[in-house]
């Protein structure tokens, strides 16, 4: 088997119908509310899914066994690339942040009742569901060892009390995954167990929701405190104590995916802004024409490119089995990055319109800034990149 | 008289309660209402402006004989940079764009009578003002040759007809600058002339108002027409086709003083990234003893330092008289890319919590992003610097 | 077929070989002579290619029935980046520049007599070549079409007058690529023929030297000079007057493997800097655990990767007769930067020692720079890039 | 007394005659030598040093009672621009590296005997001397606390112990400042002293010449063992023990002074650039038309303005006695960086002739490379910077 490109005739024929999609279903509502959901109308959320269910678009990660389409990494890369052409693409898709790694999560090391109870739910979107790990200081943030949010043992279950908060999706949210800390203290690598929690679960309080720059994700980003919140055994979620390790198995293939998308985003606001150039003019010429245009233009078509070959690379690792833990790595630092510049420049290519709400390009210029902070800052992920190429250096003896 | 970075005694004692009153008055009133005025509530500026006249410092760039406190562009750099900590401190000291270009202008070409008229409800913060040049695609844009809005003559005056946009706080303006064409064609690179329109003109309508990155300018950015807007030959400023040469009198300083304040606020965008990397902790150690955070807290001091001595350069320059154009322009195309990356490490600094609403960060980065393109963009100045350096280079002849 | 990364059990097997033998046999050359060939000392070549002879190394690139590997372009991003581990790997292999490029084009579209006299003796390195396009100002430079050297009819056969610099290998090569004018005046789109020219010709006079920042070119970059040089009707290679378009067949694939070799190159830099930061301290700590220094480490990682992925990618779109023009152009200019970037961290890694010579870090510095010039410099292909995608999206129409 | 740029006549009138010396003068030598001095050359020095003296330039850093001009930190920032517009202009007015801040040492903390012996001696060129503080690994070099080099008490002086590299213009260098340890163990922060010691001293062993990326530098750079190097009690220069503070007093003006040199080759590889994009035509149009050209062309005057404007306020900080440590580490980040940039996008813009000897681009892109890496790598200034702003943060306390 040889290096290949080539995109099964099958995905090539989904992202086809995604593009479609996209262009006539989701951008007219894109267009309507700014691409605007942190609030969380459910109307939208529901038309728009049952668009896609009715076009056969629904879940494209999901197992087949659970209503989903089966997409693997590779296949990921090439639709969720055109869902994420509109913001609301993923969420119409149902392949949006945080169900989507939640889905892949419960798939990866849920029990089969777990599974059962959950997946055809949140596959077809009756259900929505939120990653409770991020909390305040001085707890879990860039380094997940600080986790302080606590799950003691009572009879039966567990009792977890703590506070977390960037928890997107949390109003509304049938479905909580908790990460809490049952043994060690805040600072120690291990003891962390992931739980499973109902959103009804009368020991959860949305305490408020926060004003972030993206808005574009179902729900926003809420601060959510957890106080005697008694879940049974069967809560857990993979083994106690190993909730890192479980996190792992979301963590790669999630930052993946969100790459996907974003680079979907980058490209919607390219061709956004290479439409302005294209028919303005200035200084006697078309906008198109001018120099620090071009190169602003083909500086965005390189960053797309660079971008699009990590990710498909990142995605055949996963896919394959091998590690990716540091291919995801770099491609999350890479694409984070390069889908700022993107749209950092297509707001500059188009001028004082580009600052405006008139074209939607500043909506995304600030809706992709803070992927470079969360799923790993670009710094957290830079050292651990420094870390295993200087130990995979000195396992390689010397060099000339 | 040799080189001299030092501050005059008054001015630095000037800026010493600008700090003050920034510090215990404005920042308040900022952290209340999330520094955004662009809905133009007049009790937020009334009051805010009768704190600064009663701790006299309104207007400081105003000449003394209409109330202001008289500062050259040198104390200006000074007083400015400490306005612009908060993002209403400009504002409250009644040096906000566009009022304080305006003001400029009217001292520097106004009739006496145009003077008499405006200066005293300008610096007193009575009346304010807009300043309408930029105009929708086809119109005058980056190129402002491109002018489309018409003056014609009538009996006794003029009649004005044109679209504008991108005028920020055109509602509620007691009074409009206005850049028409009197002779020529749009492309043309004469022919305009600068108009006062009083803002109860019934030939002026405020189409509506733009959703724009920045919110921090009062009143907001709006569209607005011009149709059958008759005024008397004395709303001429200045000369009859000599629009340009007068918006030039105004743009050298106009784009210095933004510097000015944009400074002042990446400053304060550095000060709180400072304070939250000096208190947070992750991975064992103080977030501020990690090298990645030491590198952008070492980048903006640096990015802080050689915008501060630009502006200061092009300040002495204005203020003697000599020409400045070359040097606001570099000037203003550093500052404005420098102001961008500082509050970009800034909102990266801070992690998560920079991208929320519980810092001014994200505010501040957004703020500034307009900043690279409004006033002449990046590219246009960058145009102009390269015209001018080769042009000096034939000029000087030879190198070996 | 889907998207694969993985390598053929026999290119992973040669690549393994040709990564020994540059460790065991190339890099003490390197080490010896400073890898500097341009003064085109043969028994330096001609002990490195006899070494890949005997290891069955010589010419991956080459057609088996000319005596190479037959690796395509995929085979050859693999193989040719571990050539270029040392600056004279490629060199050792005979896939070096211009010899690989200039026997890739005679096997695209040289006529069987040409075939057979020059490709095996080419492949072998019994004989070298070298390829005349460049000229002095103001003939043909990033502009082909500024063509002056002109080729004019005579009985039998052409004439050829004009003038060539960076022509590399120059001095000792048996067979030259002369591009001339057939038809048409310097500026002309088309008009061009390419002729085969031994480099015994009379009428053929290395001029000079040039100094150039590079060293690692065998026989260097000369300035050529054609005067009466008269060619046989044989000596067309491909049709007259489009030799452009046949110089296309050469220049894609060309700067592909300029591309996998630099790679290759930079990689070892980064290796050397890597074993520096490894064993030294300062200020208490290993340098390889400052933050500045993991940041550098990791962006050198995250550069290669995109190279590799994108170099791969083009690589593909050859093999499989797709049109590669536009990735090869986006691969040339990322990876023409991005190892200019990662030589120069390395030498930064490597402090006062990164200047000096006692590692080859700057020698490595120095020779890649001129990449961003030579086969379209950046700007060109930026240029190229732009236009092509803003045809692309005229093309598709509306975006929303 | 307010801000001012104004040059004083005095140093107008000296930077003129610079400028006119240089370019007549000093740049015909230049071209000729290529600006290789790194063999010590003595004629070379000599002729130079020789018409300096006679055109009344010679060491105008110099106080006038040792025979130079006496001119103040800002007065050299004005001509030491103008002399490093060429390579040999430094040496040629005998204020060049090492012997320019050697001598601003000896007037800031010798004794009377020290500088009546040397200063006449150094000043006029008669002699010349070498600063030996760097050592090999695991020895002082970013972190001058590893000091290793050992003096020891001995009757009547002390004997030096050690090895020291990088030490410019060592080879025939009439007298050595040489850092050693008289107290403490390699890693504390104290414990140095500074002594004088005489070239002749037969404890004193050149061990080889490093072959570094500059050439500009007289003499090069050289590996200096000492061993049994005995000297009497009045060859310390400053106080026993307090080397670190001694060098200090060295280091803040001395890269400052570097960095007005650097500023003015820069200037000249521009001037180069424009000249030739001013005369070269591509694509159809004047090379100094293209917008990529054009960008380039614009950054590097910003480059070189905002430099000009970090020295000349760090000038003042020292003409000023104020403290200036922050302020040099800043400009030296700066300014090390900013002519790399310039100097790289200079060989850019002349594109393949911009990468051979002919023009001198490549040499000083090369030349201007260590700067950032001696006199305080840009990391360790960095890092110093970094640490100051946290600490200046903290001392203001709170900000909103």
């Amino acid at each position: 088997m040889a290096i290949d490109f080539e995109i099964d005739d099958e995905v090539a024929a989904l992202a086809a119908r995604t593009r479609e999609f996209v262009r006539d279903v989701v951008i007219p509502v894109e267009l309507e509310t700014g691409g605007s959901v942190h609030d969380g109308d459910e109307s939208v959320r529901r038309g728009l899914q049952d668009a896609a269910h009715a076009a056969g678009l629904l879940a494209p990660q999901l197992g087949r066994e659970w209503g989903g389409l089966g997409l693997d990494m590779r296949g990921q890369s090439v639709v969720f690339e055109e869902a994420g052409y509109s913001l609301l693409g993923p969420l119409a898709l149902n392949c949006s942040a945080p169900d989507e790694g939640n889905m892949h999560l419960l798939e990866r090391i849920g029990s089969p009742e777990q599974q059962g109870r959950w997946l055809p739910e949140l596959g077809s979107g009756r259900a929505r569901s939120a990653f409770a790990m991020t909390e305040p200081a001085p707890g879990a943030g860039s380094d997940p060892r600080a986790l302080r949010t606590r799950a003691r043992r009572v009879e039966g279950g567990w009792r977890i009390d703590g506070r977390k908060w960037f928890i997107t999706g949390a109003r509304g949210a049938s479905l909580f995954f908790v990460m809490a800390r049952t043994s060690g203290e805040p600072g120690d690598a291990g003891g962390a167990t992931l739980f499973l929690v109902d959103g009804d679960n009368p020991g959860i309080t949305v305490v408020r929701d926060l004003d972030t720059l993206d808005v574009g994700l179902f729900g926003g980003h809420s601060e959510v405190e957890f106080r005697d919140c008694v879940v049974p055994d069967g809560a857990v979620l993979g083994e106690v104590d190993r909730g890192f390790e479980a996190a792992q198995a979301r963590l790669a293939p999630a930052r993946l995916t969100h790459c996907m998308r974003w680079l979907g985003l980058a490209r919607r606001a390219h061709d956004i802004a290479l439409g302005y150039v294209a028919q303005r003019d200035a200084f006697g010429d078309r906008l198109a024409n001018l120099g620090m245009v071009q190169q602003q233009v083909a500086d965005n078509e390189i960053d797309m490119a660079a971008s699009r070959a990590l990710i498909r690379h990142a995605a055949w690792l996963l896919d394959t089995g091998r590690d990716a833990g540091n291919a995801t790595s770099m491609t999350k630092v890479f694409v984070a990055e390069a889908v700022g510049r993107i749209t950092d420049r297509a707001v500059q290519l188009a001028g004082a319109t580009g600052t405006a709400g008139d074209l939607l390009l500043s909506r995304y210029w600030r809706e992709v800034r803070p992927f470079r902070i969360y799923d790993g800052s670009s710094e957290t992920h830079r050292w651990a990149i420094a870390k295993r190429a200087v130990t995979a250096r000195r396992t390689a003896g010397e060099v000339a």
